[in-house]
């Protein structure tokens, strides 16, 4: 059994000239990629085993990003299934002069543990400690009967936890 | 208005060593990343316009794609809105030696149209033209709903054609 | 036997800033390696092994390709020969407000089929379909001498497709 | 004035394929930049200004970092000059199996804080808070005026700080 | 009036695991783009200009450069014309154990001088000083005829350069 | 034995875009990259084994490295010890309309020769002959002994050479 903070992974980096759109903000894309690093990060502290993406919730763009920033991307696991993990992630940017940090947008990944032929192997059961990782863990159920649905291998029907919400 | 193969951009490329994780495979990142550009691009050939990424929605990463493959990656405008466009991505990739073609799996990016200063701006219609187009243009109101539900910015009450399925 | 069409790889994928001279236009050692990326893929759809380059014919720069452009680029086998084969590569660029498609430039490249030691192997006959590709079938072969002429491996007297082009 | 712990900044990576020397561990150069970029966000956050790199003092590289491997690069200012800044930089590993994190090297940079035309202006002052801070501030001075003798600015029977070490 | 030896441009660099083909040898995109850069530095310090890539004449890949191997790139002008330059590019690379270095391929590149507006502009004379200087120097003029019946801008009638070969 | 000539590496290479700072110039970090991979080059040439950074003296950033400029890192074998090797790095910059060349910074590098293993072996002798390889031998060991002390493996009353100059 482990704490999400264990996991916690922070990646502060720098907004570089190749890395942004026409409008000289960070391409979505590069976000993407830093946030499946960071990501992979925490689920490989959680499970200390290699870990694979295994799919990217609803992520939104609220914020652009300009070139030259100060990114931090901090992923943390949310929650720990029998093979399977759920990683929130919250990128932030900071002011360079007020030096005030400001929250980007979040995301969530899920990735799963495999031996050295890729196969899934189980990972420690996790226990949060705050109030933000007690409400992540909780909606992290909710969030993996979206995930089956939406691939078409869990009944909407039987989604017991997500059509509470609609109700 | 336009039709949805007008947009349609095809990124064929090889997973070069760069590229991949520990077990050889095409990073998650990497192929998020590969996904916003062409997700872009059709995005630009239907508004005419500059684009930013607004959001990701589910992706699962079904099949690992070892280094050295070819990845195609295809992406379609699926769905017009107000000032943002839903884009569907499909990857494939090849067998070398018998040279069949496999679903490597799919996603879908929405986009916002915009000016020079990164106000949002109008976008032409579309209209859905084959089966599987006409599908995935139905399907794109509900996942818009989802979208809002998820940020907060809808309640689940409100999202009729989101509550339909659970029913 | 195969055909032309059979091999074809389209690549379409944006200018990215970290990718111009000076004069914010593409650079050509960039436009070349993708032009080579694109080759090959074709060379191994044809041929179903793998390939490695041989040799670049004589490729020009007509058109400069500003940052942000939409590139496309289009490989196809045009001729087999024992084992190695002619790619012929198109590349075009979109204006984003009217759409309109422009031939950037074209360029020639030649790759052999090798086994895992590379050593070359045999590839398939290919029989040309449409005008173009039976024009381009027809010229790989003068281009081929040319190429051996050019390499001192044959005497321009014994050149006899190419020579035909001087009378 | 500001203390070294506000300008804390944490980079957590992983090594690539792409970063590797023959013997697969990370090249020293790619490590050498990742410093760079973690010490100019520490530099940034303190002086709330562009910064730019103005030397490197002495790095040893102690541990071999192998491909795969979990990197983070912690950098935080250890003194304020007029307009320059020294930043400690550790580095560490970690085992993917135990989750042990071990040391793997450490170095030291100095940053000059410029306006935008890229002229030095003053920095805050910074007061050390922990026993390691006050003993990296006060090497800081040393450290200083070894760089003067060795780049020919200071006559070394003047450096009475450093001198005072070889007595 | 300059001399080839002026504008000579020496690169030499390691290959990295990332420009590497499943044989695990150098790309050969990757080497072109590396010639393009070598040779418009020689262009430059022989113009003075900024410069543009014109074209690329036949370029043969005679000799695979494998992973980690020292590949040193030397480019110098061969020929001035009016606002073009011909540069010839020598690719050499060296065995660890005993020292040795081979030739791995050679490459003729032309590059355009042009203004801040990417007009054209004249180019100082050149004086081949070398005897292989001046078999370069000779031979490129045959080559722009070659380059100029190639792409449809003069008759191979009037190529008289070029046709003595033949003869 | 060998003479430092004969590991003399040169690396000539374009500042690109994505290797620029907020300023325009060329990131320090990306610089001492650079530097690393000349050195190695250098190390490997007069050792004929694999190289790995052993440490980075000082090295001070003197001048600003424009986008665009065209930048030559020449490195050079100053000293060999048992197993490692003292490297010296000059980089120049080149004005494009007046070609004159300035300095722009130097650093000193030192390697050590290992086997497959990553055991250290012993390297060839070398001997300077003009009189700067000659100055640099002499400093070498007084570099070595500051090294030492620095990393605390040397007590600084025994490092005779260096004290020397404080007196």
């Amino acid at each position: 059994m482990r704490y999400p903070e264990d996991s916690k992974a922070v990646m502060t980096d720098l907004v570089l000239p190749s890395e942004t759109n026409p409008l000289n903000n960070l391409f979505g894309g590069e976000l993407l990629a830093r946030m499946d690093r960071a990501a992979s990060i925490a689920a490989r502290r959680h499970s200390r085993r290699i870990v694979v993406t295994a799919s990217v919730n609803h992520v939104a763009f609220n914020k652009a990003i300009p070139l030259g920033s100060v990114v931090t991307v901090e992923a943390k696991v949310s929650r720990a299934f029998k093979t399977s993990l759920e990683i929130v992630i919250d990128v932030w940017i900071e002011d360079r002069e007020s030096g005030r940090r400001t929250k980007a947008n979040d995301a969530i990944y899920t990735f799963v543990a495999v031996d050295d032929l890729g196969n899934p192997v189980p990972v420690p059961k996790i226990e949060p400690q705050t109030d933000l990782e007690k409400e992540r863990f909780e909606g992290a159920l909710r969030r993996k009967q979206l995930s089956l649905v939406l691939a078409g291998k869990m009944n909407p029907k039987d989604a017991t936890e997500l059509k509470a919400i609609f109700e």
